[in-house]
């Protein structure tokens, strides 16, 4: 292998290579990215358990002296790659096994691995894509991928559930405590179930953040292949039946409340600040604990109190009240945020149904998004 | 105590409070912060093991409706006041040992601790200032701090020494691997020589990260105290002799190489990408070495070999060359690279007096300043 490229365009793909290079790996091949000339193009392939990602150059800098393929150290490459500052890069493979990055003043010789010992990956068909747009991808990522379980006590609940059925499109993550719902509509559709790994989501959502177009996803039973520009981003999915949420979600709602989302998030971040932190118990649900109560004059009062620093309360007046009777809720601050966070819309609603009910938050300008979360009974 | 003050002047005080507040204490009421009110000021102190800090307020905003003192939970006062928006804030202290913040629709209450219980902090007595430029500060900290001890091996080297004899001040940081040396002059003040902890000199120059005026120094035995606007900053001394540097640095350089200083750091980046890590050794010396030799041409070479990885070379051409031999010397890429921010110059020069001898770093635009590095010995 001898080839010559534009170090700038290099590095743009080995960004892109780095979503599914491995920082370690039980088969130290898969630490390395696989370099595969042919007589017109480059491709680089990288691979961990979850991720595989190849892209293809054939940009009009690239000018392949001779054709080859090698298995080069990963994060030397990337790294080395990324601080020269010339704008030409030539790679060379040397007889004795050595890669020669010269470049400007510099040369580099990084000891290779065999290209034979590096595993075939096995691409999903590119037949009958979907077809979506990468903005929406990157919203749905957004939205949902925070309440994905962090543990792996339910391995399936650490993946965003994707469930089709005749063009609708349910998209939900629930850690148990807490739970995202996203609904589009994919007309012209098979039916499918699928459960994608959060981590997977994150990487793809870092790997199109600057591309605004469209992208084709393919699915296999256990795997989803999205391909974009000359890159082809492959997930495995999670195995197991997603749990069936659809009547976890209540629909008839005696109180709503109506905030300014900003306003609201800063006072609960407030409030938070004094909340007890209950380490002895499960974090997930016992974290940073406050009350919302309906107080006279239709004032939300936000509080909390912590026996050993001291309590805090704020009070906010809501952009509307619609509420039959009075009502204490206690919940965790951080799950609130969370969801807040996932909005577009300047107001947002609380929709309560219950003291020890799952209350929903939904946001006028975020069509088909729901998030729900799980109250606490409060002792008094 | 009860009082209404501006909130951005009482968070500006509490940044610098900050810097004295331990995060943890074997005594738990230092990490309170101490308010004393009187019938026209606010005094705040903090304290740690090594810096004790106070402000005084008087600011036009502050109306103290009734005087007293009291001990609040530091972090969680700083965080409030950081967190809220309000224009104002009211501090009243309740009969039942609380704190009531007052901020706008929000109300906090912390639980104090007893001032009684708060030791007496012994600044030392404001009697015949060394008067020096907070800008002449902050640049003996960048150029020497990065130098100290890491390890408390030996205690005294964590330290940055100043000994002033006869008005000139030597200023010296090293960690027996590498020295920084700066003079100034400092005519008509007392011979001292005293050892401040690295630590405090960080917290220091952030303390006057945006004032660019006079400070007072005030030296006891082991104390140090700095004033400045409203703020008296005081840090204990390391106790013990601090060594005699004055003959590690050569005086007698056969070889002198100029180079611009940013050329230089990025050929001694990309080098060390591949430099081998030696965790089984003292990290200290071990880590990141890289070679230097000239070439024919006069041409430097900056080299590294690893077995694992591979080997990097970067080749530069020096502004201007002195040397009446060839030679090849080993270091940290580190120690090279934290002394070389150091330096304001662009251009800056290495003299070398021999393989295995310690070699100095000047720059033309940094007068009195020495960087000191010494070399290991190469294998081959």
């Amino acid at each position: 292998m001898n080839l010559v490229i534009d170090r700038e365009i290099l590095l743009e793909n080995l960004n892109t290579i780095s979503r599914g290079l491995p920082v370690k790996s039980p088969m130290p091949i898969l630490t390395g990215i696989k370099l595969y000339a042919t007589d017109t193009d480059l491709f680089m392939t990288s691979s961990n358990t979850d991720i595989s990602v190849e892209v293809t150059i054939n940009d009009a800098s690239l000018q392949i002296i001779e054709a080859g393929q090698t298995v080069v150290p990963g994060r030397f490459f990337i790294d080395i790659i990324r601080k020269i500052n010339s704008k030409k890069v030539s790679l060379f493979l040397s007889e004795d096994k050595i890669l020669i990055i010269k470049a400007d003043r510099g040369e580099y010789k990084l000891h290779i691995m065999d290209p034979l010992d590096y595993p075939k990956m096995d691409f999903v068909s590119q037949e009958n894509p979907l077809v979506i747009s990468a903005d929406v991808i990157k919203s749905i990522v957004r939205e949902t991928v925070f309440a994905t379980a962090q543990n792996e006590k339910k391995p399936i609940l650490t993946g965003v559930n994707l469930n089709n059925t005749s063009g609708k499109l349910i998209i939900t993550a629930t850690d148990s405590f807490r739970l995202s719902q996203k609904i589009i509509s994919i007309p012209d559709y098979k039916d499918f179930n699928i459960t994608i790994p959060a981590k997977s989501l994150d990487e793809l959502a870092k790997s199109i953040d600057n591309y605004g177009d469209n992208v084709n996803i393919y699915l296999s039973i256990n795997k989803m292949l999205v391909t974009f520009k000359n890159i082809c981003f492959q997930t495995r999915l999670l195995d197991g039946n997603y749990p069936d949420t659809t009547r976890l979600i209540p629909q008839e709602f005696p109180i709503v409340l109506k905030f300014n989302k900003d306003e609201l998030a800063a006072a609960v971040e407030r409030v938070s600040l004094l909340s007890p932190r209950d380490n002895t118990k499960d974090k997930e649900i016992t974290y940073s604990i406050i009350k919302l109560s309906i107080k006279r004059d239709r004032i939300i009062e936000i509080s909390t109190n912590n026996s050993i620093i001291g309590d805090a309360k704020e009070e906010l007046i809501p952009t509307s009240v619609e509420a039959s009777n009075s009502i204490t809720i206690g919940f965790s601050s951080r799950y609130l945020l969370d969801s807040l966070k996932s909005f577009m819309s300047t107001e947002i609603s609380l929709n309560l149904s219950g003291e020890i009910r799952p209350f929903i938050i939904k946001g006028e300008n975020d069509a088909n998004l729901t998030q729900l979360i799980l109250p606490v009974r409060m002792e008094n």
